[in-house]
């Protein structure tokens, strides 16, 4: 379903082209520079969720055998092994009232499987922890989509745990996979080009009709639930165009490019009329408004599970029909790097980037943002 | 803590002899056999628990690059890798009013570190996610156990995530290591001699305590607070002991025995007088009815995180004194393998052996055993 828009054709890298560079060297007014590095860590972008992970992971001492540490997508061992997990609660990540517990188990473990995407790793393995009030009527539909997730990404489930909550139903989704070499997030420069897999801000259009009490765009509403880990894709991008660096949209555009950014020391600037073609439009919805609302989704919705990669000059373009018809999914430019730090926006109509907030998810704040459980 | 108690004494072997087989070749009366293959998995022993988890594992296909699949103490991929992970839940695994939120943290990781324990895995690294209804107070201390916990074993923190829960705390510790070769389950053959580290018990009579409403005893409430998994044990033991299936005692040594039995398709006798002597003794408790509640929590309380091994004949009495010596800690002779299945308790005094129910932890259920959380 995310196959039938976005931004196939190669001359839309023409609409995001080189910006000038001294224009945003110096970042946004008033802001520190950001990136902060957790011992051996990736640098993470601003944030008040990652200003807590930063504290929750600081003190961490560099490790023999690990190649790349916290901050990333997975942690990366020497042999390559790629490692992660990912929590999901019933309340903070999903509500059983909107989705099945069999699409709450998909979903956790689709997220899970997107971090090893995100790392152009194939997968190993997964390995789920349940917890649910009682036994039975729930914890089987759960685990029918966790082993429905991991199949469709050709991943054995390697084991599990049921226990019981006194509360929500929880979801916790390991996996486990190699890559050689991973995509991290530290490797874009100066230069290069932003591309986007599918398209973005469908999951958040089914969080906003949910949280409006409404009943969600079924499109948006899949997206939601059964969102795709771009692995193959990912690992096409590495070994076919070259892909510098990249991580999965779990955040929204604009925080996770700030964390591209944070990681690589670069600054890096979106493009609003290229993030439009491939922005999730929802049926009927036209006029400035409609377009300002699919743009907001695009930056700040989180968990399309989307991949944002970094290649180098030209190689997208060259690459883009070739992708397309091997995964039969759209991959389109949405920006360029520079030198400096932070994330800017280029407005439609030619005025001047414009620092952008991160303003993804942040499963602490409450009635931020267009995407969050309310 | 542990170290002051136990039957370092190799004469304690004399007190477990062979026992006739031909009078539990049959298993307990009535019950069918239980060994269940799940998959390419490790078959469980019985108990309701494990039936839910055999049925939330069940369909599992097996795997290339899988070398164990679900049901032993971790999974184990064709190049040694060992994954594991643990979800423990505020209420269900600890509460707050009882530990405090760094004991929480400390005790999470440091079960599942025990997992690597089990399968004689020198930790890789740890990576962990943390739940808690509001960030700040809460989550700092909790890591600040996991921290603590992961350095006492050499393990480097790999990465961790920070969420919101609308109930309780969770707080889930994936690990992962290197075993070559692992310990499994499945290695039992009947002749072998079961051995235990340490003294059981001392986390159950911690957890009488708080469900009674009374003060545990200090070491009772510190081996709760602070288990020890005996990683470098395990290596040993498999090293320099040729130590043939082991676990950790996770869930009480009859229920863990009969996971063992299980696996192996053996039969196991555990030996009353033998697991006195192992059984951790609260400060004046005296008379056989202290004696009883002191060998009730050994065989069913949870959570000990102690090794139970699985050693040739004569190998644990030849090399007692060297394990105590190195470690400072008693390695004991707890019981016999011999054919069958299931597990039979040889009582004090002479009387034949009886069949044993597992009775270990069972988290959904209500009020059974010593050692639930009420």
């Amino acid at each position: 379903m995310h196959r039938t828009q976005g931004a196939p054709c190669p001359a839309k890298a023409r609409t995001c082209p080189g910006f000038p560079e001294s224009s945003w060297i110096s970042g946004p007014p008033g802001e520190a520079p950001v990136p902060m590095t957790v011992g051996r860590g990736t640098p993470l972008g601003p944030g008040a969720e990652f200003d807590r992970i930063r504290g929750f992971l600081d003190g961490l001492s560099e490790a023999p055998g690990v190649r790349v540490g916290p901050g990333d997508d997975g942690a990366v061992l020497e042999d390559g092994t790629v490692l992660s997990s990912d929590l999901s609660i019933e309340g903070t990540h999903f509500r059983l009232d909107w989705v099945s517990p069999e699409e709450a188990g998909y979903r956790a473990t689709a997220a899970a499987l997107s971090d090893l995407a995100a790392m152009a790793a194939r997968p190993l393995g997964v390995l789920v922890s349940v917890a649910v009030p009682a036994p039975g009527t729930l914890s089987a539909p759960i685990m029918a989509g966790v082993r429905a997730a991991a199949a469709a990404a050709g991943a054995p489930l390697l084991g599990g745990d049921l226990t019981r909550s006194p509360g929500p139903a929880v979801v916790d989704v390991m996996v486990v996979g190699r890559a050689d070499p991973p995509l991290l997030r530290s490797g874009a420069r100066p230069g290069d080009e932003l591309w986007v897999t599918g398209t973005l801000g469908a999951a958040a259009a089914a969080l906003e009709a949910w949280g409006a009490g409404r009943t969600p765009d079924p499109r948006a509403r899949y997206a939601f639930c059964r969102p795709v880990p771009r692995i193959e894709e990912a690992r096409w991008l590495v070994r076919e165009a070259g892909a510098r660096a990249g991580l999965d949209l779990s955040d929204g555009i604009a925080g996770d490019a700030a964390h591209l950014a944070a990681a690589s020391g670069v600054g890096i600037e979106l493009d609003a009329e290229a993030l439009l073609q491939v922005a999730h439009r929802l049926p009927g919805e036209t006029g400035d408004a409609a377009l300002g609302a699919a743009l907001r989704r695009a930056l700040h919705g989180g968990e399309d599970f989307e991949l944002l990669v970094v290649l180098p000059p030209g190689e997208g373009e060259a690459r883009v029909e070739e992708f397309r018809r091997r995964f039969d999914l759209p991959l389109s430019p949405v920006g360029q790097v520079g030198v400096g730090h932070g994330v800017r926006l280029r407005p439609r109509g030619g005025a001047p980037p414009q620092p952008l907030s991160a303003g993804g998810w942040d499963h602490f704040a409450t009635g931020q943002g267009g995407s969050e459980l309310p």
